[in-house]
């Protein structure tokens, strides 16, 4: 069985944001199948998808905090700037955390561990929605 | 041919670690497929998987020194540091690097290059034993 | 069906590289594909695969630039350094970009974002020609 779905994210805050909820919400023929994998991918270049802690929010503010300074704005050497300050960081940090991910599937859910969570990385100071593609295959 | 198996890992040192030969004897299958897809998750938010180099041991070695300078312990804008000073480097590690993998399958072997393994990336100063997650498909 | 190819990348220079007509151009037969996915697998340690801008070349200049200054060459704790001072810098930049990627699949095109382009990721100064294994699955 394959499904194809578009998921479509409000926008969201610069930051790391717990989605694994909407992906559910999204998908619910995922209940159905018994082996499986799903893959999500990330339509956008200045945004990523990572699996980290899906407890504590200071986890994921510390996210902000380490990977704005691992990609500092304004750097002397950049020249792709015309979109501003937080243009090409956000194209680096894209590639740095990946924009897509597989998941397992195990009797109808994710079969991710306690603690993991899909987090949108969102790079951007006013982004907007951002689009994903999901697509499940399995029996 | 769909097969899905629970790898369990014994627990290894803060460091860079082969195990692509475990993932082999975890699935003695893995022989009969023709073309496929192997996926792995790791379900943890402290270590992470990748592909890199596997014969000299250098290579992991500089791996674990490189990676301590890029994610730095202590950073006085840490705020999620309750399990100690490898608690949030960790979850940064993690995500950087990564925690699942797809391998190709042709001929009933993984197809990686000559110099490609599976690392296991031990971020814990005292880990316990970890948990893949193996779904592999393919005719 | 399944769709498995090896795609030889002729040798390129240092630096990001748009390869995404490359690979369509390998697989005719994904026009045929309603829905599914294509994995790619760089099979090399020391180049990456990622995806990211596909428009402004500048937006690949910057990444050269930035992961040059984040993975410096001739660190004095490098250990893996007798193939010369780009050896290891890239093998920890093959890690930090990743070096396979899965694409979902729809209507006999990869479903990407507008602005969103495979990479190869060259980070040898005189590297060889490179090695992909491209497996496609669908219906």
């Amino acid at each position: 069985m394959w499904i194809q779905v578009e998921i479509n994210l409000a926008p969201r805050q610069r930051g790391y944001h717990l989605i694994t909820e909407e992906i559910y919400r999204a998908a619910p023929q995922l209940s159905e199948i018994k082996i499986g994998l799903a893959h999500l991918l990330l339509q956008h270049t200045s945004a990523g998808l990572t699996l980290n802690e899906n407890a504590d929010p200071s986890v994921r503010e510390d996210f902000e905090r380490f990977f704005n300074r691992l990609v500092p704005e304004n750097e002397p050497y950049y020249t792709h700037t015309y979109e501003g300050d937080d243009d090409m960081p956000a194209h680096l940090k894209s590639s740095l955390l990946g924009c897509e991910l597989t998941l397992p599937i195990t009797d109808g859910e994710f079969n991710l561990g306690t603690w993991q969570g899909v987090y949108l990385c969102e790079a951007r100071n006013r982004a907007s929605g951002r689009t994903l593609i999901l697509t499940i295959q399995g029996e």
